[in-house]
Parts: C-alpha cells; structure tokens; sequence
C-alpha cells in the first residue's frame, strides 16, 4: 500500500540506490507490517541545482548524500509505529548502502484505504 | 483542481504518453466530474532501476508496462466515486495506449479544498 | 517543515530555478513563519510533452513558463494563512525570476506533525 519517492543527487550506482529502495522496503515490513510484496518505489535523481536541502536544520549535519524519502502510505500507523519506521530506515541505510543517519530524510503522507487501486480498476482495500 | 503524477518506464512515445495522460483526464471528467479544463498533469520517465514494482501483488500480473498514476484532488468523492474513477481510469488506458489493466496502480492524495491557487496568488476556490 | 517539489519545462537556466526555489522559500517564512533553515526543495524539468496543463482554466491565462509547486506541509496553518503563502509566492515570482502571477499554479499536502523526520531516524517534532 506504500507508495515511494526517492530522491537524491546524480553520481550513484544502480546497486547503490537499490539498496536504499531495499533498505526502506524492509523498514516498512518490520516497522509498520506491509505485506512483503507490497512494493511500488519511484526513485529520481537529480542535478546539484535541483535538489536543495539545509545543511544543518535541527541542528542535524547534512551532505551532498542527503536522500529524501516520501512515503504515501495508508492511515492507521501510530506515532510509535512511525517512529519505529523512521529508526530502522536511518539503521538500514546505515547498513547499506552506508548512508549517515543525518543525511536519511522522511516524510509520510496518509491515505485513506480507499485511496488505492493496484490494478484491474478495483479499489482492492475496499471492495464493498 | 486535481493535479495528477504519472510514473512509467522509458521507451514510450510522446503519443503513448499523449494517450495515458489524456485518459486519466477523461475518467476523471466522467466518473467525478471534474472540470474539462482543469488539467494539470506531470509525465516521469524512469531507468529500469528506477521504478520498481511487484509483479504479483495481490495476485495482479503486473509488467514492466506499469504505470503509477498518483492523483492529489480536492476532498469529497464518496468511495463509490472513487471505485469508478478506477474503474474508467483502467477501461480508457485499456483502450488507449492499450494498457493491459493489470498495470494501472492508482493513488488519490486528498486536500482541502483551500489547498490550490491556480495562478494569481489567490485560492480559486475558497475566496473567503 | 515543508518539502516542496517544483516542476517547470526545461529550458531554464540554474540561475531562473533558483531564483524560483529562494521565491518560494521565503515566501513559506513571511506568509506561514517557518523557521528560515526549514529548506527542502526538489526542482523537476520536464519536457514539453511531459508537463501538461490547461492554458486558461478559471480564465487565467497561462503560458509555457507554468510553474508547478506542491508543498507537503504540517497541518494547523488557517486558510487566510494559506491565501498570503500564495499571494506572496506569486509576488516574489513575478519580481525574480520574473514568472507572471498567471503561471504560478500552487497546491498544498497537509500531513501530521508526526509525519516527519529529518534525520537521525527520530521524529523531531514528536518526540514523545
């Protein structure tokens, strides 16, 4: 039911960003119980130009590895679940592809269920 | 009042694209009755890498013809409208480019209707 | 707060989408007081056939300098709120990069405060 917009600077490899679309995958399996083959991930790269983040808001220290991650995601997560989300991504792209923790950038948008269809024209969630 | 993100693999043609977006315009004239001119619609191209799908989920076929049509609307379609917007959404690509309705996902994003400006620094909808 | 996508027509120069990103920016500060150092900002150029728009829908007349900006944002601002946020984004548009009001087309994603993290994998505006 996620749907999932990478963005981050030109320069890496396909594996490199594989790992990020993995890494953000399997936080949302562990973290907030998506169905493991409930996968649907855009990923754009961008020009220095295009993509502009602060360096230090929050007084968190960011890179030109900065990633922003946009879920859209359907309602019913609690703060605790979201919370546990945004933890285990930071840990997994920590992992692989090795990406600091300051630079892992997440916003949520929630959806009603009803909001989706996966295909044939059916809304699946809400069938009635 | 809708603005509509349409996400798909390379190597269409500009009128493939042309039929895609002008379908997801018609269904949404037909089934919630959005204004004929109130068009406003952004085409991504994506590397093999970068858009990334499951090819099962929920039991749906999907291939590497899928398209991501995310659609940010005004709130209040009942969820009835919504299942025919799907609906027409997967009849019109089916037809034109001849999208094979397993690989039209769909995601409605709701606003307010204060949520739009329309050019003019005002906001068309809710002028006081 | 905010992350803000932009989607133009290619055919800009750095300078141009720059001034454009700064005119939003400071707009988001004087209109809905976000903090100066809140920036996140994705900026999209498409081609012609991949931005799509109606030149005159509500009878504003718009041109191939359309400007797209769509900003997800943390609900609570007041309507009158968003009406300045869009006043003042077309007036710094119009004196840098000199964009008429008629091209710049505005639409706001409200999430909850919990929907955010910028880093460190925590929830900076819900901590508890």
């Amino acid at each position: 039911m996620p749907l999932v917009r990478i963005d981050l600077r030109q320069g890496t490899t396909p594996e490199y960003r594989k790992a990020i679309a993995d890494g953000v995958h399997t936080a949302m399996i562990e973290a907030i119980a998506i169905p493991p083959d409930d996968r649907f991930q855009v990923i754009n790269e961008h020009d220095r130009d295009n993509l502009i983040y602060d360096p230090q808001y929050l007084g968190i220290q960011r890179s030109d590895k900065v990633v922003f991650i946009q879920i859209t995601l359907s309602t019913g997560r609690k703060p605790g679940q979201k919370r546990a989300l945004y933890k285990r991504i930071a840990e997994l792209l920590g992992k692989s592809p090795g990406i600091r923790p300051q630079d892992v950038v997440i916003n949520l948008v929630e959806v009603a269920w009803e909001d989706w269809s996966f295909g044939l024209g059916e809304a699946q969630y809400t069938k009635d």
